[in-house]
């Protein structure tokens, strides 16, 4: 408990806070809004320049107390539900979307914008909901289905298949004619925007754009929006300076005639500016919205009550600070200004090219220009991200030594094994958080791709069964995500034979040699090749693009069978993750990050070929490779990554760890 | 010569012919504005139900007249750019594109949509022209450079590299501020225009569409459209009656909620009405435009002229006849009724949507309906193209027997060597024309992927050199396309070396088994493997859609770096043609036609696979194979294929032949 609000405000006065009692509230509880992280972090320099000892308790014991205040009793979903449509009747339309996604399109939002699960009660991670007034749905891809018929009560959402089903086929049969089918243009693309459009007049029906969201106003516990603290992203992990970034940008905009660019997403703000927050969890990013002008300026808007210390020293005088609210009205001049301004319309929302048009802009559809620059990373990114691997590489060599005492004495379950592995990182020099929440299947649980385990679906990993774990770390200087599948007990001939067509699919990939302007979509197949001539497959991508101390999935790039036409590019950081899932039985995959890197042009060749650098440093389980089906050269792979592994790793580890390592790595001929 | 007008007209009007001397005299001219092959066709019966042989002698005379008439004295390319400009100024725009492309965006134009050669004197198969009031521009791709070279006035147009330096950048550079650039929105996609238009805006002019073509205005010579005669495709070869394909794309329609589809390409039409025409060489189509309604009907814009006897009948009530002029009234009055009408952005010029929109109709953009049943060739389709491949094979084998002996006696040159080859061919049943021109290239003119030889280009086959030929036919019951490389004397170590690699790829592709949904694009990657190891590549996709006696070049599908999403699907048929090509030295290809096959679950196997069914038959020549080179599996596989070869062929050669594939397509152990 605080002492009171007297006290607070005594201490905030004496340590020269601009915060009153009430704004501090309000600052807290942003702060507990945020990432679990950021609370941890050294949120109390935001209330004060320095805070005292004493400023620093109340603060902590005012966290205390907002955290643990008991929510206001909260309607339930029929009743949220009826809240909706009664306010949608208000404003005389009929229907709403309501997505998963918030205003920058990301992978993670923040409380104060999951408004689908407060709607509807699904937790997922991508998904929309369809209320009309007879009738609403819950649209979940095939990761999600069995999750979302636990959280969604059936008597108020009918629930569909994502993509086998997509909403557009159930609006253009469920609206009725006449009807108008709302959506707030801040949380959809243009394309969304596109396709709703299509199913409302197929309907007989029409979409309208919202100004301002009926669900927020019926969402009367709204959590704050995030207010975690943000810090400059040091040069010795960025390697180069924001101002020579926005330099390189902004002559790029003047090459294409543009007068500005618009950028949504936060991890590109992020990474142009070299600052990193933490309002979401898991990708160290601020929200927050900015204005690129071809002069390399950059407006910036955000939250002011967010900057850390000296941030404002840190982004200079060539960054111009403003509200959140003045991002509308920023566009608004643009397009008076009848300037060409860029904007992206993978990942801006319809909103912001409506705002642009309605003003007069001229609009220019093209990539987040920071998308290209940030995947690529410079020599400091890569010798950073290498020790980080190196060291995020011991800690999980740990906790596979620990596993294979551990799980041998049985009783080990799926939690408790992830908790270890965190606790391992936790250790980790520059280890600010986990990349994702850690997937750890053991057995059935190993075959849901995107598994979560919980006190009430874990298992233990028992003899006979195999054990998947994918997890990844966020290190200031770099990111990392691993997959290892461990063999518990004696694995099955079949696990054997699964495990190494997987494991071909990864060597084929990992050492394929391309040249100049292959991108990941064409070398997606080498991954699955050993595994469809046994008429099997997996139905995820193979690789994924993986930021610097940023989001753990970036693009451009990506290695899938869906097309993606952009080149695989020197310092680009992807995943090679082939895998293999027996619904009810068991799950594999193996996942090393790798680097694309140039090899120069072959002996007797005529093209630049481009190739992979391995980062990842963790053994891989020998017990599951199936020598009989390895040709010589892959044997030779394993042997030299595991002779690696073992070199680079030994050194940092306990001696017992190292003991099993040198078990665990030696060659495949050894038995 | 034909005896005179008078002794015409009486023969005319005796065999009760609908025309005058001067109506047949341009139906004629039209005749010989089509493909060549039209002309040997039965194009009298256009002209009188049943002509006599008196009026057929009259109208070959009348046609060697047209045909040998002197051309007008023709303006020079000075002369002509000097024209188009002044007409231009008189319409009061500054600039003017000149596409390869005709109304159809087909890959073969009659004679008078050929306005970028009559312009320039390019006559490549893809390019544009850029005329502005200073300064011009010719864009040809990479096959073309030369070629354009020497057939382009340097001080009438700049070169430039249709994709490496696009007419957008030069447009956007040399369009001068308040300038207007003009297009024949017939002649353009939408993607095009909003291509056009961005850059124009850049330099700050703007981009305007011209009611008709002021190139046309001054073309004084221009050429009749083509009037070959229009006849039915048997349903012996179709398999499926057009009654029956109208109303499966009209339940398509309806069930996507639409009330017509604009249908701009030909071979669409020509496989949906089951006829074929001869307007434009080496594809059997009839140009025209069709509007398939939600009932099933089909209006259909044709010049009647061109319509043999009983097509009418053929064709059936629900398809209505009308003349190519009524086309855009037709879209005229779809939109006034408000209907909601799809067409092809890929394929529709940008003056469909623009007058479809400008009339009220609601647009739906989606692909050419026609397009995927069309390339899913039917059980009647495949049994066709497999005996049409077995021709095609014999006629090949008789080649290469020939070329084998003929070669070793010297002196063969490039055009000798494909005139046997198609002299070979029409001796075949069902033949009727080449599906292209043969690519027939001997030494270093290998090396040009879409060579063509003229006397002064074409090369002996000598004795240490490679000799590529890529040829095809159109039989009734299918179209073919195939390429072998033949070593003429004793290969060199590194031409073995690199066919070997070729091979691998050729066989990598034609053995793959796929899940279901799996594209040509994923695929690629298996055929430029082996070339990637050695830092080698080709820069030509790997595999086209083929028609069913109809276009060589069909899609949607396509084996290629570019990114296609269009699955593999059964009857498919799809070309398997790796490369390699030194230039000025030797060209290498190997190309087969497959046909995608349903292999269902694979023993242990979860998911349905796919695999191709080798169509083409003709001997791959051992003397270029490196045996080291191959896998155990890989000469199974060509040994495998060289037996099925053996027993296809021989029984359809001459002794000397079957005796020369006896050696031919002996195992490769046989040395």
């Amino acid at each position: 408990m605080h002492n009171g609000d007297a006290a607070l405000a005594r201490l905030l006065a004496r340590d020269a806070s601009p915060y009153d009692v009430a704004g501090v509230t309000a600052l807290v509880a942003g702060v507990l809004a945020a990432a679990p992280a950021a609370r941890e972090g050294d949120w109390a320099a935001l209330v004060a320049p320095k805070p005292s000892t004493e400023l620093r308790s109340a603060l902590t014991a005012l966290a205390d107390q907002l955290a643990a205040a008991p929510a206001a009793p909260a309607p339930g979903p029929a009743e949220r539900l009826a809240r909706l449509r009664a306010e949608l009747a208000r404003r005389s339309v009929h229907g709403f979307l309501v997505p998963r996604a918030d205003e920058h399109q990301g992978e993670y939002v923040p409380l104060a914008a999951q408004r689908l699960a407060w709607l509807t009660g699904f937790t997922g991670s991508a998904g929309l909901a369809v209320v009309l007034p007879a009738a609403a749905a819950v649209f979940v891809d095939g990761r999600y289905t069995l999750q979302a018929r636990a959280e969604i009560d059936p008597a108020l959402y009918v629930q569909r298949h994502l993509t086998d089903e997509p909403a557009s086929d159930w609006i253009a049969q469920s609206l009725k004619p006449g009807e108008i089918l709302a959506y707030d243009p801040r949380l959809h693309t243009l394309g969304e925007v596109e396709r709703f459009r299509s199913a409302a007049q197929k309907a007989g029906g029409s979409l309208k754009p919202l100004a301002d969201n009926p669900l927020d106003a019926v969402w009367t516990d709204r959590p704050p929006l995030p207010l975690a603290p943000v810090v400059p992203h040091e040069l010795r992990f960025a390697g180069e300076s924001a101002e020579h970034k926005r330099q390189a940008l902004a002559e790029r905009l003047a090459a294409d005639g543009v007068d500005a660019a618009v950028l949504t997403a936060p991890d590109s703000i992020a990474w142009l500016l070299n600052i990193r927050g933490g309002d979401v969890p898991h990708t160290p990013l601020p929200l927050g919205f900015a204005i690129l002008e071809r002069d390399g300026t950059v407006e910036l808007f955000i939250d002011p009550r967010k900057l850390a210390p000296g941030l404002a020293e840190h982004l200079g005088n060539a960054v111009r600070l403003a509200p959140p609210a003045d991002f509308g009205p920023a566009l608004q001049r643009l397009g008076a200004a009848r300037r060409r301004v860029q904007a992206d319309p993978a990942s801006a929302a319809a909103w912001v090219f409506d705002t642009l048009a309605a003003a007069g802009a001229e609009l220019h559809r093209a990539a987040d220009p920071c998308q290209l620059p940030k995947a690529c990373k410079n020599a400091t990114e890569l010798d950073g991200t290498r020790r980080a691997h190196r060291r995020d590489g011991a800690a999980l060599t740990r906790f596979l030594a620990w596993l294979a005492a551990k799980a041998a004495q049985g009783n080990l379950g799926e939690i408790a094994a992830s908790d270890r592995l965190e606790e391992l990182r936790r250790e980790g020099e520059l280890f600010r958080d986990l990349s994702f929440p850690t997937i750890s299947g053991a057995g059935a649980n190993g075959a849901i791709v995107h598994y979560r385990a919980s006190p009430r679906s874990e298992r233990r990993l028992e003899p006979g069964t195999l054990y998947l774990v994918d997890s990844g770390a966020q290190y200031l200087d770099g990111t990392t995500d691993v997959t290892r599948t461990v063999a518990i007990g004696a694995p099955a001939a079949e696990m054997r034979d699964r495990f190494t067509r997987v494991l071909k699919g990864h060597i084929a990939l990992a050492t394929c040699r391309f040249p100049n302007g292959t991108s990941g979509s064409q070398l997606d197949v080498l991954a699955r090749r050993a595994l469809w001539e046994a008429g099997l497959d997996y139905d995820h991508g193979t690789g994924h693009g993986v930021g610097s101390y940023l989001a753990v999935h970036e693009g451009p790039q990506r290695i899938s069978k869906l097309p993606n036409s952009q080149p695989l590019l020197p310092g680009m950081i992807v995943s090679d993750e082939p895998g293999y899932y027996k619904t009810g039985a068991y799950g594999i995959r193996i996942e090393n990050l790798v680097v694309v890197t140039p090899l120069g042009a072959a002996a007797g060749g005529e093209r630049e070929l481009l190739g992979f650098e391995l980062l990842t440093l963790a053994p891989i389980d020998r017990a599951l490779v199936e020598p009989a089906l390895l040709n010589d050269a892959e044997i030779a792979w394993l042997d030299a990554y595991h002779a690696r592994v073992r070199a680079e790793i030994a050194p940092l580890v306990d001696a017992a760890t190292r003991s099993w390592l040198e078990a665990a790595t030696r060659p495949l001929g050894e038995g």
